[in-house]
């Protein structure tokens, strides 16, 4: 077993009680000067690392956050097949460490579970992304932790929030199509809850088409779960519909780029057959043939954004809700094509 | 701020000292049946949650593993832009979850920094995946921490060690190019270094290339770094070689997916103009067009195993090195085309 220098060891080679190390290490302003240099001196001559989670008992603080990503429908992993994921938890990682704070990294697999993991580990702030039932909203909060939620609609004050502006993403995106010719434009969408993006991005999608006198029709709506088997399913019931769609909008890459594959063993070419628009710009997309046209998120930022957003909160434990809304852009790339539509009618 | 109950205020209601409690929650032998039973009963009506800070000064375990995960060479983030790493971190997580631990990730962003971080977090066990410089092994199990290294071929007994069948991958896809015809193959890879798999895949590549008697050739080796950019980079340079390459084998499949986005740039189709094999076998490569034949190796299931050697290890403390090598095989798909070669000398 490790032999770990102990606060008492400390103590007695700078010849004070432990409870001193322990206002020194704490920076309590009560010491004098001469006692704080002569602790230092037997921290530095014992190269004695404090155990934080004794430092966490005397000092409130456990200098750790959680972050909550979602699972698979199956339990059994993170949601790390969407890309999205990963590069938000590696900024946020990035961006903790550099202000001395550990990233402990779970799923939520009940309510109750992540209430017990938040006491005992003593978190001082939380980071969930994604959306989770209202009940876990309703106990989380009690633990009366700082935390920020990315990606919800949540409006309980309680919680910090940081999201893109997702009407006007898919109504960029809805735009760019029309912009090209199209006139009948699928959407395929995760589940539209109340909480959610989805439902936010959808509006967007209307938004675009009723702003140019294009009929809203919800058989054009294609609803799953934000996976690649989805992304799947949805092309295959597109192709199957007999609907005359020559575009679709996404509300997710991976969502796109499955679908392109089935349309591509459907027969139906990208671009040329179908034009396709995704929405995140994960890094691969710019490595597809053809590359993905979709609507760019700065991921690496509001990952940053997410932390920097908790520890002020931590530091200010009485700041009222911090509410951010971060920009969104198309990024052209080769899926989508220009097509011949019928001139609109216009009022002479 | 949080109203926590205290160790003390259970104490109190079960009428006992704080210190019979702390033994309680740590299953000391020394309490009578009927005291125990007086402080569970307090810690339920209290509706008390030991602190896992407190718990790991009195037990010595925090229920706390670390998991390394390389940076990208800017240091600013993780490297989930290769998604094996966020596959196998969302296994990692879901293993040590079901079994009562916590998963801490972070990056090592320099040997001194991870020493101190795993020392005051009083960490359990360490599961690093990927290779260091050696001064990184060095100092690590100073720490005598039980650690498992993923993909490392560090041969310091301190560390145990999972790891797939480097080597015959490799060959696996080389023979494979050749058994469809290919004799001018290149070679895309990762930095070769002493410790790394990328030496030991080189050797694959190498051993089919000899059994089948076609010389070894240097020139057809390109190095670089595993990430979309350099797949790039090695495709333009076999580009502009002037080489006869008729077919890459590499080393990742973020380098073949980069790798053919830039042949296609070229004019060069995959597979008819060159055939193209992956390995790791990433959720992605099936969703390509053409979908990517690779090679395949279970991520979510070495994250697993990963977890389980170092559960084992810190059940088992004297336990001595355990080694896991993990079977790879090849998974086909569209990437590779069969092209009629000069039929081979044959001793008659």
């Amino acid at each position: 077993m490790r032999k770990k220098i102990t606060i008492k060891e400390v103590a007695k080679k700078a010849n004070v009680s432990p409870a001193t190390v322990s206002y020194v290490l704490n920076h309590k302003e009560s010491i004098s000067e001469e006692t704080k240099k002569r602790v230092w001196n037997a921290i530095s001559a014992l190269d004695y690392v404090p155990d934080l989670s004794a430092r966490s008992l005397t000092a409130g603080s456990s200098k750790l956050i959680g972050v909550v990503v979602p699972q698979t429908e199956t339990g059994n992993r993170l949601m790390f097949e969407n890309n999205f994921y990963s590069e938000i938890l590696g900024s946020i990682e990035y961006r903790a460490r550099q202000c001395g704070y550990h990233v402990l990294i779970s799923a939520s697999d009940s309510n109750e579970n992540y209430m017990t993991l938040a006491k005992e580990r003593n978190l001082d702030g939380i980071i969930v992304i994604g959306i989770y039932p209202n009940s876990f909203y309703q106990e989380l909060k009690k633990t009366q932790i700082p935390i920020v939620l990315v990606d919800s609609y949540c409006n309980d004050h309680y919680y910090h929030s940081l999201r893109i502006d997702d009407i006007y993403g898919s109504y960029l995106a809805t735009k760019y199509a029309i912009d090209h010719g199209h006139r009948q434009i699928a959407f395929f969408c995760g589940e539209i809850k109340d909480d959610g993006v989805m439902k936010q991005r959808l509006h967007g999608y209307r938004e675009a088409m009723e702003e140019r006198s294009l009929p809203f029709d919800a058989h054009y709506v294609f609803e799953g779960k934000i996976d690649y088997t989805n992304g799947i399913l949805l092309a295959k019931k597109l192709c199957q519909s007999g609907l005359k769609a020559t575009a679709v909008v996404t509300t997710a890459d991976i969502l796109a780029i499955s679908a392109m594959k089935t349309f591509y063993e459907y027969g139906i070419h990208v671009p040329d057959d179908i034009s396709v628009i995704g929405f995140d710009d994960l890094q691969i997309s710019k490595y597809l043939t053809p590359g993905l046209t979709t609507v760019h998120q700065d991921i690496s930022r509001k990952g940053e954004r997410a932390m920097e957003l908790l520890l002020n909160s931590i530091e200010n434990p009485k700041l009222t809700k911090q509410e951010e809304i971060m920009p969104v852009s198309i990024v052209e790339r080769g899926s989508v094509k220009t097509i011949q539509s019928k001139p609109e009618k216009k009022v002479i």
